[in-house]
């Protein structure tokens, strides 16, 4: 019915090399005297680039959607994000670093205070009071002392998040069909409420549910005297998407220099490679950016406290991180990629304090770009250029055009 | 397969109040000079306006398409025109001020004049010489006199429109299921022929169509011996359409401040509240407006006039009513909207005459937004701004996005 453009087909090899940068929440709105951090910021570098390069802004979901950082970066590596969807659960295991498996279900769990009436918990808190990280560990720590080995055969991961966060992965000894997590959640978000029992909605999940309903026994029973984290609350049960690694939908050889654990299960979700930091600053993803740099086609570049910043409402941190990225940008500029994409995943405004809606600065450079469009790299120059308005699961098109690896489409 | 967004999922409730104000057929060219009917109007208070929110342009249906008035605000209500579509009946009986239900099948109707040969009918005139609308009230009361109260249980309500029109509605007394209406127009569209009869392509259809050919014998037989009209034609025979109303699908409690009955209809048809007017100016609906400020989330507030001015060729009109609206505009800002949206349905540029396929201005001003973009509020102006030219139908997005009532999609 619907055709779809045969991109596969039209896919060439060569030795370019293609630098994704990722500004983590990038585009931002006016914060003072009318103006953005971009705007506010002193980064000639950037400006300098934008002069020299094709650009406008992208869109990341659609119109007035604000996007999960799972989604965001879905649609910049080329996956629709409607399409794709990442269940909260695998987002929550890939943030804590577990790698996952086709074998896998992952879950985000909740620490929960219940109190028990003729033998039924009843939820008297959905966050146990929100218990310290640190009590958290603990909790987890006593769970994996207590709970055998396996369950029916089934290994179960479970790995502290923040305060009463935990993430779970029940890995099976086979790959699971499709829709083996279509399994409601237990947590039925209020209180005086009896948590629901997981149910499957078709057979597979039917069989996983029945797990989930196990470790839950068996968790409550080691939490029973546990004065608030005696109980847990289960959401987001769900499977790893299946997505077409990258090197079979692009043919390029792609790694991640990434410091945050989330950002590199996403990679990894798309068949990326992950690159091995020596530490955690810029100048680090740096130096590793410079030593791979032979040995990969495409390199996907994530510089997180952008958005941090954001999220904290922080603009003066915000502006001092792009005043810094800026400072090193001659460095990433003299390995000369053929191909130079600089962009976010999403806005994060300082006045929002969190992702928004708004579309995203983009930056390619390329020797194929028009470029003297505009004089800097901000969200309202950006509207004056030669990229116009995109969605973001086009850019990677555009990446592969701009390094030559398109064949022209029809005769 | 193609899986979408969704929405619903994204919805949360707030009390922010969401305004939308459409000058019907906003758009327009040049008509003066090289300027537009919105660039020769003196109107202070919308420039400054544009000037402090996100500016661009809609395109209501497609690229190149002429909506009516139906697609055309379908699509600003966030429904796709082309997915829902709505039938002539429906919208020349909404026109009318019938009210329509799940039980009514809507017609549009010429009155013709018929010669007799060997007792079958030939048509001489498709519009019977365009009787007067005085002549067409006459005969619709002689019809409605003459005319049993029910045809085999079915209520049949006929109202006058201008000329030669009118519209049926056929009142079943039971829901009719959908395709009921998948019947042919009785109207050949060519002077010479025999009238059609009404055939069902189903069975549903065909009950209804064998209660339309009964119809059409007892109003030829009540009108047999007029001169001119002695004859109906029948056309665009349909059902209102199934739009999941805007409280289920937004959230938000919507009420319509319009004078005209078609728009009163259109924003009942997606179930919206019809506010009741004291009068039929800007000023009467402006203090609806303020009187029904605290009772809902979302205002349609429809302005007819500019759009009747383009119809007629008339730019001195439309100017005139663009400044007049700009003078009332403070009395609106008064109540403090937290989002306020001020587009047009379509475009009606004086020298077509009539509807048109350009691009829409649209303004949207919230906290949210760059501003700073433009000087004015005009078609060229308009695309300079950040909102760049999007779909009409993605505006309910931008509106719930910018009143804060979408939460992120995926973690």
């Amino acid at each position: 019915m619907n055709k779809k453009l045969p991109l596969s087909s039209l896919i060439t090899k060569n030795n370019k090399k293609i630098l994704l940068i990722v500004l983590d929440g990038l585009g931002d709105l006016p914060v003072q005297g009318g103006k953005t951090p971009l705007e506010i910021a002193n980064i000639p570098h950037l400006d300098k680039l934008a002069k020299e390069s094709a650009v406008g802004l992208h869109i990341p979901v659609d119109y007035g959607i604000t996007p999960g950082s799972g989604p965001g970066h879905l649609a910049l590596f080329g996956y629709d994000p409607i399409e794709h969807q990442i269940g909260r659960g695998v987002l929550e295991a890939l943030g804590l670093g577990i790698e996952l498996k086709n074998t896998d279900v992952a879950i985000r769990g909740n620490f929960a205070t219940v109190q028990y009436k003729n033998n039924q918990p009843i939820i008297i808190d959905r966050r146990a009071g929100r218990i310290s990280t640190e009590e958290n560990k603990r909790i987890v720590e006593k769970i994996k002392k207590n709970l055998p080995e396996e369950l029916e055969g089934v290994k179960v991961i479970i790995k502290s998040g923040k305060e009463h966060r935990v993430a779970i992965v029940l890995r099976f000894k086979e790959p699971l069909p499709p829709n083996s997590d279509l399994i409601n959640d237990t947590d039925p978000q209020k209180e005086g409420m009896a948590p629901l029992k997981a149910q499957g909605k078709n057979e597979q999940s039917e069989k996983v549910a029945k797990i989930i309903n196990l470790l839950i026994d068996k968790i409550s029973e080691i939490l029973k005297d546990e004065p608030k984290a005696n109980y847990l609350l289960l959401r987001g049960i769900s499977q790893k998407p299946q997505l077409t690694p990258f090197k079979e939908k692009y043919g390029l050889k792609a790694v991640a220099i990434a410091v945050y654990p989330m950002y590199k299960g996403l990679a990894k979700l798309v068949g990326m490679d992950i690159a091995s930091l020596e530490g955690e600053t810029l100048e680090d993803q740096i130096k590793t950016l410079k030593k791979l740099w032979k040995e990969y086609d495409f390199f996907f570049f994530h510089v997180k406290k952008t958005d941090s910043y954001g999220e904290d409402g922080n603009s003066q941190g915000k502006i001092k991180i792009l005043e810094e990225f800026d400072k090193k940008l001659p460095q990433i500029l003299e390995l000369k990629p053929d191909v130079l994409a600089i962009t976010g995943d999403h806005s994060t405004p300082c006045i929002i304090k969190g992702h928004s809606w708004h579309p995203v600065p983009l930056l390619i450079n390329s020797p194929y770009v028009l470029g003297n469009m505009v004089q800097k790299f901000t969200e309202r120059e950006c509207f004056k250029g030669e990229l116009g308005i995109i969605p973001a699961k086009k850019i990677m098109n555009l990446l592969l055009a701009h390094s030559l690896r398109l064949k022209k489409y029809g005769a």
